[in-house]
C-alpha cells in the first residue's frame, strides 16, 4: 500500500488535470449518447425476440446473419465471418423427470444439462440417494448402486459474491454424471444453481470420460428440489422416471463475427472488445452473453455516433461456443497466433449487462496502474474500481495482450437468471445495460488514445 | 489530493491490520446472516401487505403499530413512539382526465399532485398550454389565462445520476401550480418525473402561496404525455376535463416510531440510524422508504441476531411525513435539542434498497477520513467508497452529531419506481436490500466499538 502511494506520488502523472478534464467531456458524451438512444438495448429486444443461440442451432446462425447485417449497417471498416467448427447438442421433445410415490405421481421441474445423453424410451425408473457432496457420495457408495444420484447442495446465499457462491456449487452440474457412473449410478439429477428460488431449472455444460459410461444429467427446479428433499426423508424408497431425448450430432459449421474500425495512427494496434453469442437454449440468453455483445458492438457503434476517428484498430468479436466448447475463443487465438496480431488490449463483457461496477485486469503492475488512474473518467458512466483479476474465457485464447480486462457488472441479479428462462429481455434494464456500453466505449477510446 | 495521501502516510492509522482483519471477520458474519435469513425482506413484505402509509391515514397509524410490535418482539431495550402532528390529504375517489378533440374522448391516467385542492363536482374543462419551463411560460404568459398549463419538460436520461436527473425535472412538480396561478392558468398538469416510460403517473409534493389562489395539480403518465404532445400539435384547441375530489383534512395526530438498544460503555452516545415511515398513496412504498426504514430495523435485528453487546446506545427511528411536511424529523430534531442528546453519528437509508454503493457523509474532513479508513470492512457488504456528500432530510433537523451519513444505493432503478404504482414489494430484490441491511449494520457496528 505504502509503496503504491508513493509511485503515486513521485512519479509523473499519465494524464495531466486538463487532459482528465478533456477525457471527462468526452465520458460525459459517450454516457449521454447511450443513455438517451438505446440503440444497444433496442437491438437487443430484437436479438431476443429471435430466440436462443445454441451452438450448432439454426437459430444461432440466423443470429450471426443479422449480426453481420447490423455491423455492416453501422458502417464498420470490415466485418467479417471466421468459420469454426462447433458441438452440435439438442435438448429434444421429450423433458420429464416423475416422481413416483406410495400415493402417486408428480411432474418435476426438470431440463437436460448440457451435452447430456438422452435415455432409453420408456426413461430411466430408480431409486433416488441424495448426497450434498462428492465425498458424501463417496461415503455412502455402497447405497448408489442402480440410483438416480441427486446432488442437491444449494448455491450458498450467504456470499456476498454470487459467481463465488456459484462457483461453490457448479461442479455437480459439471462432473455429476461422471461421479454418478463411477459409483454405478444411473443418472444425476442436480439442483439448479441459483439464487432465485422459484422453480426454473437452470441448465449448463457437463462433462463426461471416455472411461466410463454416460448416465443422463439434468437440472432440477430449486422448488422442486426442496420437495423431493422433503419426500425423501419420508420415503427413502421412492422412484423417479426420467425421460430425456436429447442427443449429440455431427459437430457444425459456425462462425465468429468480426466487425473492426481502422485506427488512423496505429492501425495495427488492435483494442479487441467482445462477448460470447452462443446462449443456453432456455431462453434468448439476454444476459448470458446476447447483452456482452451488444454492449461491445455499441462500443465501435457509439464511437462512429461520436464521430470520434480512433487512432488505433477497435474490432468486436462475437465469439461463438463460449457455453459448451469455447471453440470460438481457440480458433480467434490460432488465429491471432498464425498472424502475429497485435492485441494491445481485449476487453470481455460476459457477467450480465446489470448496472456497472469496476473493471478487473490481467497485466503488469504498471499498465493496471496506468488504467487506475484513468477511475475519474471511467467514473463518468459508473465504474468504481480497477483492479487486478480475471477478464475472461473468449479472451483467454489470445496472447501477448498488454491487458485483458473483464467489464464487471453488480452481480447480486446475475445467478437468477443465467442459463434459465429467466435470461429474457425483461430482465434486462435499459439505463444499467447503457451505462455499461458507456463505461466499455470510454476505456477503450482512452487506450485508442493514449495507447498502453 | 497530494495533502490526503500525504496525511494517510504520516499519521498513525486509526486501525492496525489485525483490527481489520477481526473487523472483517464480524463483517462477513453480518454479511451471511442478512443474506441468508433475509428477515428485513420478509418483513418488508409483511408491511407491503398492509398498503400504502400516507401521512395522517389510517393505513400509516396501523402500520406504525405493526412496527412497534416488531420492535418489542425483537427484543430492544426501548421502544416509544413520540407524538407529531402531521398534514392529512386524501386522494378521494374520483381522478379523471378526459381529453376532448374534435373526434371525441380519449381518458388520460393521471393522480393528484400531494396537497392539490380538488375541482369543482363537474371539473374543469379548459384548453391546454404545453410548456416544457417556466421561462417558456413566462414567454407564453399572453396565452396562459384560463387555460390548464401542461409542463412536459421530462427527466433528463442523458445523465448518469437519476437523482440528477429528478432535480432538473422536478421544479414543475412542487411549483407548476403556483406559476400556473400566477400567470391566470386554471390547473397544473405534469409529465411524471420517472426514468420508465411507461403510463403509470408519478405524484409528489406540490406547494402553494398563500398570496394566489390554489389551483389543482395532477401528474400524467409518461406515456400519456407523449400522446398528449403530440395531439397538442395537431389541434392546440384541444382541451381537458380535470375531476379530483382529493382534499386536505384538519392535521391528524401521527408518531415517529423510535427503539434502541442501549450501549453497554457509553450508553449517553446515540448512533441514529433511520428511514421515513410514510408513503405516497400509490403503492406501499417498498423502496420509498419501507425498505429504509426495515434495513434501519434490521442493523439493531442483526446486532442482537450476532448476539453483540453495542458499546454505544444504537437507536432505529421510522420518521414520519417525509413526504409532505418532514414533521417527523421536525420533532425529533427539536426534541434530540431540547434534551441535549448527543448523537454522535445519524445514518439515513431513503435511496431506496437496491445494490449498496457507497456512503455519503455530511462531516470534518478528520472524521470522513476515520470512516473512509473502515472501507476495507464495509467492502464486505458491497461498499465501494465513502465520500462526502448530503445525507438525508429526516436525520437533517439533529445538531451536533460528528457525522450525517446517507446510504447510497445504485440508483439506476430508483426513478422508474418512486411515487408510482411501480413501487411495489416485487420491484425489491431480496439479496440487494440485504446487502444494504449488512452494510449500515457493519458502520454501526464499527461507529459503536471505535467512537468518532
Amino acid at each position: 500500500m505504502l509503496k503504491v502511494l508513493i509511485i503515486l506520488i513521485f512519479t509523473t502523472p499519465f494524464l495531466l488535470p486538463q487532459e482528465i478534464t478533456n477525457y471527462i467531456k468526452t465520458a460525459d458524451e459517450f454516457t449521454r449518447t447511450a443513455l438517451t438512444d438505446q440503440k444497444g438495448y433496442k437491438l437487443l429486444e430484437e436479438l431476443c425476440s429471435m430466440g436462443h443461440r445454441l451452438s450448432g442451432s439454426e437459430n444461432s446462425l440466423n443470429a450471426l446473419m443479422w449480426g453481420e447485417k447490423k455491423m455492416r449497417e453501422a458502417g464498420f471498416d470490415s466485418v467479417w465471418l471466421q468459420p469454426v467448427m462447433v458441438p452440435h447438442w439438442e435438448r429434444g421433445s421429450v423433458e420429464e423427470g416423475i416422481l413416483i410415490t406410495a400415493d402417486g405421481k408428480r411432474e418435476l421441474k426438470i431440463a437436460a444439462l448440457g451435452g447430456s445423453v438422452g435415455t432409453p424410451e420408456q426413461g430411466i425408473t430408480a431409486e433416488v440417494l441424495e448426497v450434498s457432496s462428492f465425498d458424501e457420495l463417496r461415503l455412502l457408495k455402497d447405497k448408489a448402486k442402480g440410483k438416480i444420484i441427486f446432488f442437491s447442495r444449494p448455491l450458498d446465499q450467504g456470499l456476498r459474491n454470487t459467481f463465488s457462491g456459484y462457483g461453490g456449487a457448479v461442479n455437480q452440474r459439471a462432473s455429476g454424471a461422471i461421479y454418478a457412473a463411477y459409483y454405478g449410478g444411473v443418472a444425476a439429477i442436480v439442483r439448479s444453481i441459483t439464487t432465485k428460488h422459484d422453480n426454473n431449472p437452470h441448465t449448463g455444460a457437463m462433462n463426461y470420460v471416455d472411461t466410463l459410461v454416460k448416465v443422463p444429467g439434468a437440472a432440477i427446479g430449486y422448488q422442486d428440489a426442496d420437495c423431493l428433499s422433503e419426500m425423501l426423508e419420508k420415503d427413502p424408497g421412492l422412484k423417479i422416471n426420467l425421460r430425456l431425448n436429447c442427443k449429440s450430432y455431427p459437430e457444425a459449421l459456425s462462425f465468429n463475427l468480426i466487425g473492426e474500425i481502422k485506427g488512423s495512427e496505429f492501425p495495427d494496434e488492435i483494442i479487441l472488445v467482445g462477448g460470447h453469442f452462443d446462449s443456453w437454449d432456455l431462453s434468448c440468453g439476454a444476459h448470458d452473453d446476447g447483452g456482452g455483445c451488444i454492449q461491445s458492438f455499441e462500443v465501435l457503434d457509439l464511437i462512429k455516433r461520436l464521430k470520434i476517428q480512433p487512432k488505433r484498430t477497435i474490432r468486436c468479436v462475437f465469439f461463438i461456443n463460449e457455453e459448451n466448447g469455447i471453440r470460438g475463443a481457440l480458433a480467434y487465438g490460432r488465429y491471432s497466433d498464425s498472424l502475429k496480431i497485435n492485441h494491445i488490449a481485449a476487453i470481455e463483457s460476459d457477467r450480465g449487462v446489470f448496472t456497472p461496477r469496476g473493471f478487473s485486469v490481467e497485466s503488469d503492475s504498471l499498465t493496471l496502474l496506468k488504467l487506475q488512474q484513468w477511475l475519474p473518467v471511467l467514473n463518468r458512466a459508473g465504474i468504481e474500481y480497477v483492479q487486478k483479476g480475471g477478464s475472461g474465457v473468449d479472451i483467454s485464447r489470445i496472447n501477448g495482450t498488454k491487458a485483458k480486462i473483464g467489464y464487471v457488472p453488480d452481480d447480486q441479479r446475475y445467478m437468477d437468471v443465467q442459463h434459465s428462462a429467466n435470461d429474457n429481455f425483461e430482465s434486462v434494464h435499459p439505463r444499467e445495460m447503457e451505462l455499461g456500453s458507456a463505461a466499455m466505449a470510454i476505456l477503450v477510446y482512452l487506450i485508442s488514445e493514449e495507447g498502453l
